[in-house]
């Protein structure tokens, strides 16, 4: 089956290193002084350390222009962390209960400069840090180094595709099972449990939209039985050996009648478009625009409600995004969704998902199950 | 059965304004020109709602003192907001893509003054306001209004209760599995079992600390196969109805020596003297000291290395923290851990923990099974 591929081979201590010394060398390009980095994606990425809890203590990693990374971590948490391959070597300052976190931080940092820190910092973090050195600037890395985790690596995209892969056969297994007269959440239930059994360790979302709740892309799944004629919204994913897949297919229960046929065919033009666009060198915009122009052109330019696309990585949810407004070139080896979708509210919606990826040609799908408008049962 | 208890009431539209208001004029009290609320149990607490998921899109709640409270959400998920209890006929402003969300808030905002904001909002939020506000300042609200949730009414204290019903007798169902020969994750998983079987909706943690890492109080449960005459330290928890549960019993495979023995009586000494100081009208420092001085009495001081308790509610792990230098007084429907520990490097640890609730008296146990050093086979 295509979503059998081997264990990728763990991430070494020197694949984080190289990352480390990439993203200072990076944000010294940017003008900081350094880049201040708490639990969540951006430390996974740069040390594969994953605190059990994300709690009010602080963790946090400073990668310094001048000097090598250090790691703060609450002394109660330090054995955990110094076992992550990429905290191995890694200099670890502890703090107790009874002392000041960001006096531990302050010292290790010039007073003054401009620090790169992590979008989902706490504020209550933020706050000490400017408190303790109220000399220096901050800026979110979304905003200062929006790019930091965009480029994948080959070893990134083999993962980013047994992802694709498991969410592929997931949708193809989803397609046999009775939608009619079942609750959204139960086929919602169903997604979990095959994106788990396709290898998936973590389940983010299974929107299930049907009729009605379809028009709504914030929908995730609820009470309402599945009908006969219901255009469903299918939107999955979640991680595989760390790395995101999210996928969407929209299929019919029975036959489809002629506006959904016909709104259907619209977005996967659109959908085509977009990842025909994905091309190096292009900008997101373009992308957004691509897809955009061929729903407007359709008549249905204000049933298109959201953005085109977003990255994925080791979250399912992170720069570039494919929105008006972002010029951002496309970079070989970056990956991200393009989703157009058009929403008719109170009737229908109609989405259509892959993740791409950006290579010197045209943009690889990791998602590549049949688009069309599948009819389930 | 002890976890048997009937579904609580729903909290209403009204339960949830109360709790706005009593925020609002607290906030005032303290100074504040408003509380900027994020997603997350600040928000759940105040209003019911808990988006799907936390990501780089604002939701803000702003309770001003000078005005209604107004949220501010990004257009896709108005619909979600609005149909939480907490949110019916409240203002919600919402934000589309391509707009600045920040500029949403700051439009209902006084540009000056004091703002207390969520200590988990994202570092990227506040940056946005502190741009957008440049003449406003910011206090983390466990700086500002730490006791904002602590005080726990009726409603709340009984689902406290249910949890802890559930969390005990998912203890006493523990005592009759195997532990020997099998691995910490083994038994961990039985936890989370039973703790989703008796009314958890969501497992929080599940250590299962045997032998030498049962010293270390941040382990959670590895691979270790548990032996005979093994300490086994069990800390597990998570929410019912909302609300979280938290209890730890240090357990022994097989008959204790006579080591294991004394440590775990010094232990119990101090959690007993913990619940004894947890009075109206006592500080926070107060429980920490009572535990701590038994264990420092008994030779054990440098081996009981994290503070004596921290609160519970909507999360497992919030204000008030049962540690020195801690002054808050402890006030009538307060709820929070008693859990002091010896440490013994290598070799064992013992912990015991329950969650109990400050009254006009004696404070409540929530936790209620045998603190003895159980055998288990």
């Amino acid at each position: 089956m295509s979503e059998d591929v081997a264990s990728p081979t763990p991430f070494t201590g020197e694949d984080y290193r190289a990352r480390t010394r990439r993203v200072a060398a990076a944000a010294t390009e940017e003008g900081l002084t350094g880049v201040l980095v708490t639990p969540g994606p951006d430390l996974v990425w740069l040390t594969g350390y994953h605190p059990t809890a994300i709690t009010e203590r602080l963790t946090l990693l400073a990668l310094r222009a001048d000097g090598d990374p250090v790691l703060v971590v609450p002394a109660l948490e330090r054995h955990d962390a110094e076992v992550a391959e990429g905290v191995t070597g890694m200099e670890v300052i502890d703090w107790s209960d009874a002392s000041d976190p960001y006096l531990a931080v302050a010292s290790v940092l010039p007073a003054e400069g401009t620090y790169g820190i992590s979008d989902s910092a706490w504020a209550l973090h933020l706050l000490g840090l400017q408190q303790h050195l109220p000399r220096a600037a901050y800026r979110s890395l979304s905003d200062a180094m929006p790019m930091m985790r965009a480029v994948k690596g080959p070893e990134e995209l083999k993962r980013l595709a047994a992802a694709g892969a498991a969410a592929d056969a997931a949708y193809e297994e989803i397609l046999g099972v009775r939608f009619r007269g079942r609750r959204e959440t139960d086929v919602a239930g169903d997604l979990a449990d095959l994106l788990r059994r396709f290898g998936h360790e973590q389940v983010d979302f299974t929107v299930v939209g049907s009729g009605p709740n379809g028009a709504d892309p914030h929908h995730e799944a609820g009470n309402r039985v599945i009908e006969r004629g219901d255009a469903v919204v299918l939107d999955f994913g979640g991680l595989r050996y760390g790395y995101g897949s999210d996928t969407t297919r929209t299929v019919c229960v029975g036959e489809p009648d002629d506006e959904l046929r016909r709104v259907h065919e619209v977005v996967l033009r659109a959908q085509e478009a977009g990842v025909q666009a994905a091309r190096a060198g292009a900008t997101c915009q373009d992308v957004d625009r691509a897809a955009r122009t061929l729903i407007a052109k359709a008549g249905y330019g204000e049933a298109f409600i959201h953005r085109t696309g977003h990255g994925i990585g080791v979250t399912t949810h992170e720069p570039p995004y494919m929105v008006e407004g972002e010029e951002q070139p496309l970079l070989s080896g970056m990956c991200f969704s393009v989703e157009p979708g058009t929403y008719l509210p109170g009737r229908f919606g109609v989405r259509i998902e892959d993740i791409v990826t950006v290579t010197d040609g045209e943009a690889a799908r990791l998602n590549n199950t049949d688009h069309g408008l599948a009819v389930v049962a």
